[in-house]
């Protein structure tokens, strides 16, 4: 079978208190499994596309529940490489209710995954016609080097293969400062069929000047012409742009927010779900929207929506031309 | 001691995951008890009233769990018909938070109550002055041919000892389709002295063309002149007619929602309890409003209300009249 | 790459109350996955062995669980039916100590398995060489009429394509009686290469009338010639023979008991682990004796061992031939 | 309907932390309502009869869940007086293991129970023939002085009525010293028709002085010739002698403890169940002792057994008179 | 290491359902711990100053977790007195939403903790420059005469070692009466530096007649010229004034409420922590404002912020004086 | 206040899926603090003694966690060094029944503790006379050479202090090998008062060669001559021997298994509490087998037990001389 996507990444354990409860107060952490590049995997899978996970995982307790979690949502994990040595990363969240900040912290140096060398790709399956699309985020490009060169690589064979690619900047400002990021960034982007870029990505690491988002978008087209651009903003909702095309907008869906991690992997599975299946950029905007309002509906990381219910939301809503919002 | 009021219908054992998860992410279920009638009798049992239930049940530990439930708040569960054969119906839901729906799916075919025959009757009960008042719901209707005429051999029994008549259509779109079940709603409210509607059901199922809920309420009082007519509008609060009176209004109770089910059936307590004890229209109305309110806040099916608390509510509210909206 | 099992079955959905509680005295029920075969493909998945799984499910959330569960362990069901009609089959479990027993009732009737039919299964996938071996039990024989005729028919489509024919007794008392299932049995059994029976169903089914457990094996090796049988006996061990052998026996390894369920599926999974791998019959006993061991620490009825804990534990023991007993 | 037993007592709330966890290490606490006569009451109600619960209770929510867990088991809570004032009396428990004890500390002072008084008595309950049994416990005497002459008041109502008597030392040396106590259970005995004593109660507060166990049968039927005496001795089984009789031994039946506590009243209620039922003192002792037994496996202070397996265990054993055991 | 605060006051043990649930549909209860002074010294402690406070607990496992509870936040409970009599108060409470209130009912005669008497206070301890600041509550004052006693003698000791005196009325209506109580919150507000008024406090019990919030605050500087006044108004915010000078508004930090209780004493906590470091009323304004806004972001009664949250809330934040206001 | 211990050592978080689940089946782990000598602190502290804890640790809630955990237990940790950076170790566990094993693997590496550095030591704490003993393992000797020199200047400093040295070897497989911990361990018991080893690593750590248990005590006395030398055997109880003097046996206390991990820690502590009492090494053997005895039925790392539980248990057992044992 035809595989749609390919994409490369680390995946972590999250461990979580109950609720709003401090882990100072807790007796016990719900444990997620969690990482940009797998959500997203997860999200195309449920939407009915046929996914590869590549990565490097330890084969302790921790790997196999992550690869497990992978499964059972029907991404293939065949092509993990397996360490006994190394650790899998975890990170600790306490959820803030306002005026207090959810906190993250990251215990994931050393993790496998940030050790994967670009040997370790299965140079076989990079063959022309075996994907469509290949994935990849700047958290991948900035857990190591060794990892960043991996991802070079693997973008690298895809696109000897003639596969798309697609690239998410997903900035993690506790992995590396926007300065080693910026230029590591703009080399993906230029080799990217379509970029994906939160504003503040845009604003912080990219540079961009521009107030309006439409602005930024078009600045970014600018700067890499041979991508689509997608920008999100989050309650502002996202804005796309085509190679030679004009700006478009999608505005966000309201959702009563259960939990926001994995909002905006949703909201890349649902664009490239639409994009693989060669639909317009309209239609991608919107299903990644629609994908991203259910997401938040559901407890942990992953997007565990039903395609009908991604459908039914999209189909309630239209998209409005940067030239009605330049009006 | 007299009965207050005699319910028969089917009870159900409900599976929900915990929150908002879904069920593939769920490693454990919660446990609720379920049922139109139960529910009903269960909230006039906890305001005061004097209440039996008719029902078939297998018994299994199911069945025993949903004995047990009713019995724990006050309901007579002796007359009860026990089986070991067939099963104890179920039904799963997933909560929603927008835009992602409630999904509720129902798991209740060839259920012990829906194989109740008017021979399961227990007769002697239906002794003139045991008893006030005889409600049932549509959805008892619904669920077989067996169980809609052991309905409406219970109302006729009902009649003979001149007990009042209470019917609520609480058309299930699951169980059969408007065309099916209007005819069989209709005979029942033809029977009625009093009948609740949703608004939905009114439009949907009995076909009611007016726009605004009091032009519905007098339509319905049109059709049905010896019943005095309660239709639930949600939000827009509750409309009511006596036979040959004027429609009034109720408006809905402001409520932090904590579990939408069974606040309909908490409402036809609240009414009904005011209604067996004489009080007036705009006493039950507000009752149920207030009875609706409360349940709002109860996670389960259960309107696990203190009767003080409901009075409290509804005692900081008026309503008014049908004249008074329609200036 | 090469299948090593395929398996036809039913899965269903199983509620048990937390520990040792009754169900009327819970709020909530653990919800576990479980059904004979495809335990024992999760057991054999996660010995190493590639595996397919046939069955048919519905596509609500229950039988999304049963597939996601099963794919999480390495389980292709990339062949499984899926209909928007029937059920997921339930059943409910309380735990028992001594002296309550265990009780066990099932809600399983017109499940979307039990309504599989021949013409469901997936002809492509019995080739010559695609895989080793089918295994199918007696419970996919008593579910229905037409679940017994898909399993015959997939019984002679993999015959026709060579591979190897696996049966398990696996007698439910409350889905038939002995006396409709037992022609059924040996049907199965005069075709099956390897046929593997609980001691009480050669006595209360398959009417052995030998004391000792060896002379039970031999009794009916001479009525299935053709056939590997293998009895287990609870504390007492397993005992096989092949055709024209001798018969061996393996005691059982000692156990601090977790969880009963899924015992003989494991033990099944460890044999056939082996069986498939061609290794000794003495190999595979103890394999499926010391599988069995390990899956009784663990809640729930899936074999969640890891290959080398099985290989550890039965690397710990030998196995006597009948020939040391009979002295 | 004829009423089986009435009895009067307290029954409190218990807090436990979950398995064996300490207090200071938890979070949260189970709840379980218990109370010696009200758990001989529920045990008797699942045991087919009917029974009257007469208490104190205060009308907070702790008040409400003692009547609502009461009633859900059957028991006919009606006569219960309610107050605004006063407490509902809790208890706390570690569950210990071996060697560290279980800890019980109690926190009951004030309940309405303790302030319960002769003149809250239903006196229009005890009619001739409108019951058949009264039964009290030690507990209810050393509550509080004007619970002992309510229960004193109670036994003399009873006994006008020709109903029959049953008394359960049950001593708690927590709540008064056996010097106080002696006296008052002495006078309670010489007016049962049936008294229950643990072993410990027999000589550490009526100062038996046999070593056997039969003997001390003997010597507590020399002293209170009108009764039946039954005593329970742990492990060691139970022992009884009717008036003018020989002693007979029950043995215990083995159990797989989970919860110890409640084992006593079970046995109470086994016991009563063929008491009114005009049954043999054989099979009242073997039905105690199976009931208990069964107890012993359920979580919680409730003998929530099923009918059905307490007469399957209870069949499955036999009883030896003393003559037998002294030999 | 010099003390900052001292205070004096009882904790108790909470027992809530989870989440909305009624206790009567709960089978465990969670277990906080909590008490207004002890509350507010857990707050100073994670604040970063020293704590001691004072109190009497009983021995057993409820006491322990008590004190054990303290500790773990850094406050000294080494002159706690403890007693293996009397008990520890408890409470229970169940949260509502709309329109339904959250009801908490007291199980605390008779407590350890009401039994204190002035000799039971560690006279050593109070030493010219060992501490700062003394504080107690009106709960203290209403949970028994020998209590109040106690808490006066304290206020006289601390006052004779020269520590600042701080008081907060918290009028428990479930302990006295406005009537009996006013006088003596008076006694200690003439002996305080700083008393804490709620505006229900202000206007019930002390008969404030005054409208306006500000009014109210220039209302009591007249009383007790003495004190710096601490009025707090919920959503209002929070008013204060220094002896001879002008009132000054702190509003009140937009919160998403998990728990409201503890919010008052959270708030004492970050007022005191800035007073006690001679900040200026409005930065012990805004601190306490924002401790509040934390605390309830928080389960349980406890205010477990960390310093560097509250410190980066409060920053955000200015305040206005009365003048301002008035305008 | 003198202190009675001072410790030194790290302590992590456990985290372990629920029962005898595997992590792969669960969705929330528990969450537990552990570190031998934080363990032997509490426990000491529990059994009246005061303590000090020396360690490092980062200042993220993980580390909160493991300071609020010994602060509540009554271990004084304000001579812990914090830090921002490096992380706090953590472990994960399984537990296992036969004959699966528990399965411990640790992510411990580049901990806060590991970086501790002799110059992190709290040199003023060292003073004669401040404390009485001083006490770490050889896994503070092998989480690091770092962590190995500041034990090995703590027991300079401790002995310049005239303090007594205690010393568990406590070898760890998976930190490091025997032959790298041999000489530092045997450096360490040539410096201590008192040793503790399991019998474990006398024979595969230190190699004794004895087969009998107390001729080991023996060995070992031979070889470090001015240390008092425990050696635990398990099952087999525990054996001592003075410097001079002769083997003493103390056989284990009877348990009733509810949790393994830090029974040993807890031995160490109820021996040291005798012995920095000054009482017998009889009593000082016998307190510390009751003390494991006890911690057995615990949950979690900690000995949660009471002083008086603990001495009940011990004043119920004698020792035997090894004379005794010899003949």
């Amino acid at each position: 079978m035809k595989i749609d996507v390919v994409a490369l990444g680390e995946t972590m354990i999250r461990l979580t208190p109950p609720g709003y409860n401090r882990i100072e107060q807790s007796h016990h952490l719900e444990m997620h499994v969690g990482g940009s590049e797998s959500n997203t995997l997860i999200g195309l899978s449920r939407l009915g596309l046929s996914t590869v996970w590549l990565s490097r995982l330890n084969c302790n307790p921790l790997g196999q529940l992550v690869a497990s979690s992978l499964r059972s949502h029907g991404v293939d994990t065949s092509h993990v490489v397996w360490t006994a040595e190394d650790r899998v990363g975890t990170y600790f969240m306490e959820r803030g209710s306002e005026p207090r900040h959810s906190e993250v912290f990251y215990d994931r140096a050393d993790s496998a995954a940030s050790r994967m060398q670009p040997k370790d790709l299965p140079v076989d399956l990079f063959e022309p016609a075996r994907a469509k699309l290949f994935h990849t985020t700047g958290i991948t490009l900035g857990i190591s080097e060794s990892a960043r060169l991996t991802a070079v690589e693997a973008v690298n064979l895809a696109r000897q293969a003639g596969w798309k690619i697609s690239f998410d900047t997903n900035h993690r400002v506790k992995l590396w400062s926007a300065d080693r990021a910026a230029p590591c960034y703009r080399e993906m982007m230029q080799l990217a069929d379509i970029a994906f870029l939160p504003i503040r990505d845009a604003k912080n690491v990219l540079g961009c000047r521009a107030d309006q988002n439409e602005e930024v978008v078009r600045e970014l087209a600018c700067q890499f012409p041979n991508a689509t651009i997608v920008l999100t903003a989050g309650e502002q909702g996202a804005f796309a742009v085509q190679p030679s095309g004009k700006p478009i907008h999608q505005p966000a869906f309201r959702t009563a927010l259960v939990e926001r991690l994995g909002g905006g992997d949703a909201f890349t599975a649902g664009f490239l779900s639409a994009y693989v299946r060669d639909q317009s950029l309209e239609t991608a905007l919107c299903t990644g929207a629609a994908a991203a309002a259910v997401k938040y509906t559901i407890p942990g990381d992953l997007p565990l929506f039903d395609r009908r219910a991604v459908e039914r939301i999209a189909a309630g809503s239209g998209s409005t031309s940067a030239n009605d919002i330049a009006r």
